[in-house]
């Protein structure tokens, strides 16, 4: 099923950037027993710089999707930095979804759906995940999105 | 302890209703091991719709409670499908409240309490978790209140 | 590497307080199999009074940071109580950190390193954890920082 998750990132045109450095006092993620809980990512543009803004007031829902996908090629690169490999997965087991939002934005679960459908795309059945989608008022650095996660690590 | 579980429920007037279908590219539980992760549930009232609303602002901590306590028959429900039913649940481990609320409504906890008393009210003992309660500026939907869990499944 | 928390401890002028009881309906921790949950921790001062205010409006880093560490503090008292001591601690797996913050206040990461810096001062490298740091508009009591955690237990 996950044979060919390499097949997978090429069909989405998706290449794994240099995991991001903390920006902080913690590490990116900790690994207990089979599972691999990741700090929250933050969305990387190509060139780099982190996509700010705020759903509702001068960001749209398809930049926020945007956002939100380049916070989960984020988590790839940090299960693939963690791991050496995503072939180690077993599933993704949660993602926790923060959205930059205006009081009158309500369409956090359209915008959340950046992360979660990348990771079906790229795990197949095992990338289907439980999730929480939350409006805040504002995100480190001014970022649209911040995605945390837990996964499950195949054992052996 | 949790034999009673059926009599509880009833006791409570509380019917199970047809868990939500997940409002988006996700699923609303997974398990791994022994553990059930839920996804964050909506509230949601007797006619079927979505509890909305901002705490402090339109909503007081009366409907804040009965939304929160929406949110946590939605995970009974969700439990019971996953499960099968509610005598597997070891242990309801951790609940994550997020509350809509106006910047100056500082009450989370006692709304969150809707959820909360729930738990122990149905599992008893076994429903006592831990819990994070905080102020969001708005939800997925314009709900209310929104509540996700961790789950300790028996063994064997 | 931990023979020596108590000596660290001492070295930061951390004595440890009476563990805060829960401002609602559920319990500070919950331990399955050798992971500790515990509940969102609010930061208190010397005379015991809630550490109120929002970043970015009437608090500034400095004071975040050190109410992320009240909350840090708060949390070493928590696992104090659940283990017996500090030593049967594996690794600090994860924090979640929400901080009350006006709209432009972007610094989050800093004002939780309060919270971080102290379990890497405490456990050394056990206490390097993933960590998700989010605004939020307001929380419990009115309080600047909220922080909970996962910790994994030493076996046997």
């Amino acid at each position: 099923m996950t044979d060919d998750i390499a097949a997978r990132l090429a069909g989405q045109k998706i290449t794994l950037p240099t995991p991001a450095a903390p920006v902080a006092a913690y590490v990116p993620t900790v690994q207990v027993g089979n599972m691999l809980y990741l700090s929250g990512q933050l969305p990387f543009d190509a060139d780099g710089k982190v996509m700010t803004g705020r759903l509702g007031e001068d960001k749209d829902v398809d930049y926020g999707y945007a956002a939100a996908r380049a916070c989960g090629v984020m988590i790839l690169a940090q299960i693939n930095a963690a791991l050496g490999d995503l072939y180690k997965v077993e599933r993704i087991v949660r993602l926790g979804v923060f959205v930059s939002s205006a009081a009158g934005f309500t369409d956090q679960a359209k915008v959340a759906n950046g992360a979660s459908e990348l990771m079906e795309q790229v795990f197949g059945d095992a990338g289907r995940h439980a999730r929480s989608a939350v409006g805040v008022p504002v995100l480190p650095l001014g970022a649209a999105v911040e995605v945390d996660a837990i996964v499950a690590i195949k054992q052996g």
